[in-house]
């Protein structure tokens, strides 16, 4: 069985993002953004956190929703590709979930976009079929995350949760009363705190 | 400075209670009290947090809403003696916010309740006149502990997480936005991760 993962980073109430998300405030509003950078970008803090960055693109093939690729919406603006530059962190096949067909992507450094159309159940079979080895990654954003979640499809749920509360946004948690896991892993510094789950209960997609 | 402390247990998604609140259901619906027991109380698990437990109950003062230490509501029932028997594990002074003049009430132990009448800020001042060389803790409930976070007036905030998705309930976050703290110990197994966080920006009580 191809193992499911995920990685979120969250505020201590449990947002992915803040309100009024945008192309130029991907996180939306109220500093969620600053707070993430910390624990990623911040020179004395990112060395840290180097295992916990490096897993976030260690699978081998990868699901993610549309608004995680392009802040469009409707038929494709073809000159959009993505929000990383010729060579995406992924270096492996992206099934994107959409609902406007569109060839495949291929950019530099191994990563293909492909752009699925027929349902989630079908990009992670996609994914599966195509991780080899290796394992699948739900990359995003949060509604992609909370429907797989929900569908007791991930296997391993890694929260990176910022020692901050936001109030309002994206809840990561929103419709998954019921939901059990078992941390196995815990670890951070003052800027964040990285706890692995373990999916311990099946829920069914309803 | 007198420290002030407060410990609560919450579901992933930050929940204290449940819904449906009741003299049998002090945690409400939906389970989360068989989440929190099984770090407080499982015969494999509590041995692993038997630190965490203690520092519960380490404060030479506390401060706890009237809901915490009865069910009732408008005037006392004068046999109410609290939850916890006649030994209470408080072992000093408890200042309870009430509506309701009540004359102290002192149990074994060393365990006295005092209820104050005059708002928040004077349980507080008079928990810390008390503390001697302690500190004082804020015992809860939610509400409770909201207010004083609010306020700016808790140091230190030890969450005990289970990793359980309960849904609704009372929110420990709600109203906190912009509240920002930093994580200064981590610690867990599999049914709880412990997470003590200091204050790192004040918020005026609104």
């Amino acid at each position: 069985m191809t193992r499911v993962t995920a990685d979120v980073g969250i505020s201590l109430d449990g947002y992915a993002s803040g309100p009024n998300q945008s192309f130029e405030k991907p996180f939306g509003d109220g500093g969620l953004l600053d707070h993430l950078r910390k624990w990623m970008f911040d020179e004395d803090e990112a060395p840290k956190h180097a295992a916990e960055r490096a897993k976030i693109t260690s699978a081998t093939a990868y699901v993610m929703g549309r608004n995680m690729f392009s802040p469009g919406r409707g038929e494709w603006d073809l000159e959009w590709k993505g929000w990383w530059g010729d060579d995406p962190p992924y270096h492996g096949p992206v099934f994107v979930l959409t609902n406007h067909a569109r060839e495949p992507l291929t950019m530099e450094g191994g990563t293909t976009f492909h752009f699925v159309t027929d349902g989630p159940e079908s990009a992670l079979a996609q994914a599966k079929a195509a991780a080899g080895d290796g394992h699948v990654s739900i990359a995003g954003g949060a509604t992609t995350l909370r429907q797989y979640l929900k569908a007791g499809a991930v296997d391993e749920l890694r929260l990176h949760v910022v020692p901050f509360v936001l109030g309002q946004g994206e809840n990561i948690f929103t419709g998954l009363g019921g939901a059990e896991f078992e941390a196995v892993e815990v670890s951070g510094t003052s800027v964040v705190t990285h706890v692995t789950y373990r999916r311990s209960s099946h829920l069914t997609l309803t």
